[in-house]
């Protein structure tokens, strides 16, 4: 019997459901990265959609998932919508500020709102672009009712409340964000495998550190030996998002295919990633089911 | 007898005209600068007036010259705004990046428009942010005309043409433009006279070389051997704009004490320039007249 089954015939399920953010993405492509007191041309400026909860609940609905977005758009004086200012050189990388503006006024009276729709899902995946507290009280109305979590960690805060490892299925950052909670420099597989280990033991059942164009390092409390994922080389044109569309892609196996390895679901993710690496823009870069080949299916 | 007296009694006189860009500015504040590859949380973000050639008029009317600014602001779909996103840190420290959008759009013919206003200025002043044969172009205009001419070659290109340099009364950079355009790295007074000395050499008259600060370096025909101006220590807040609000400033003076020593003016325009970093924004920060000591003028 599933939960749906108790909900009034009005209440509509989702079954991925992303409580987090949602930014205008302020987009400059240049050469290079400005130093500090430079000033450098770009060639290009583009405003887009962002916002990691955006971008994930976005790549998760472009594979087929019935999504929703817990966010709460409306207009207020206390705060200007979040922008993210991205700046993108010529060999794909970027560095990005993000000022969270109207995200933070998410709060928790807000979520007991959507408490039925978090409860009913099949995946609950968060963020750090919202208040942790609020992010937290996500993740813990999702684990009460038995569905399952993704928790993306980004941007990293080193002093993470402990308590997010607890109540975290599937614990997933970057290499960067390992670093910043672990305190171990990540700068290999094997690094990468130690500071997983570590936030194994702060109380989370799988970690995924993401490695950029390496692949990723997985390993649970079933198989906690660091078990490193390869990935296909691609030609990188903007890399902006490629970790969101990785852990929307993983929401989706999670939410579709249960009974399907993590392994099996890191591997597929890091191939829908490697998609979005190969056009500009975030969402705009994100692939659609019907582009991808249907192996991954 | 003046030039304006040979003019229609139509055609408006103004005494600092600026042939420049109009940029939107995207501000973000933030702790540090982002690395590569980084996603970094700022605490505030502003939607501001920018530009340097915007930036420069401004400084110079708020001292009380009367300024104009030849930019053509019209609708158009070949382009868009131009827009500087721009992350200051929390030392006052700034990295830009400009798109410079619709300035390209500028063109000699909108120049030949302007040329009476141009012709019959006391100060004409030009940077890098639009098309450089457009700027050449402008100089030419005003240099021909017997108007004086200020030349800020920012955001610096390595390969500027020779012809600037003739065209030149003051030629005004900072450090960083100094080296990309001498090839003599400039990290003290002493390096910076001889980048300047090497400026001279091309052809200007006289060169400021600011060295944010530290003040500025100054030489001229008659005098080539450098002088150090030394300027009072602030507490910086935000330094974006603070080299447009020192140029303006030099165009005030120019314009409105023409018997008065460059170097002279070169301690004021730095005075000026300083109470700009003391406070938040780029034609926010700028002083007013009224509210600068009455020695400064």
């Amino acid at each position: 019997m599933s939960l749906s089954e108790h909900l009034p015939s009005d209440t509509v399920v989702y079954d991925v459901v992303v409580v987090g953010s949602c930014m205008t993405d302020l987009v400059s492509y240049t050469p290079r990265l400005p130093k500090a007191g430079e000033t450098i041309h770009g060639h290009k400026f583009l405003i887009g959609f962002g916002g990691k909860g955006a971008n994930q609940c976005i790549q998760a609905a472009r594979l087929g998932a019935k999504s929703a977005m817990v966010d709460y758009v409306g207009q207020t004086d206390e705060a200007s919508t979040g922008v993210a200012p991205i700046t993108v050189n010529d060999e794909g990388q970027n560095a990005i500020v993000i000022v969270a503006g109207a995200n933070l006024l998410l709060n928790s009276e807000d979520l007991e709102q959507a408490s039925k729709v978090i409860g009913c899902a099949k995946v609950v995946v968060c963020q750090l672009e919202i208040r942790p507290a609020v992010t937290l009280t996500a993740l813990k109305i999702a684990h009460k009712a038995g569905v399952k979590t993704i928790f993306n960690p980004a941007p990293a805060i080193a002093d993470l409340d402990p308590e997010f490892y607890k109540e975290t299925d599937v614990f997933c950052c970057n290499e960067t964000e390992a670093e910043i909670l672990t305190g171990i420099e990540v700068c290999s597989v094997a690094s990468a495998g130690k500071a997983g280990s570590a936030l194994l033991e702060k109380g989370c059942r799988s970690v995924i550190i993401t490695l950029g164009a390496e692949g990723s390092v997985l390993m649970s409390l079933d198989k906690r030996t660091p078990h490193y994922i390869p990935t296909k080389k691609v030609k990188a044109v903007d890399t902006t998002g490629a970790g969101d569309s990785f852990v929307g892609a993983l929401a989706f196996y999670m939410a579709y295919y249960p009974c399907m390895e993590l392994e099996e679901m890191s591997r597929r993710a890091c191939d829908i990633a490697s998609v979005s690496v190969q056009s500009q823009g975030t969402q705009a870069s994100y692939p659609y089911r019907a582009q991808l080949p249907q192996e991954l299916f």
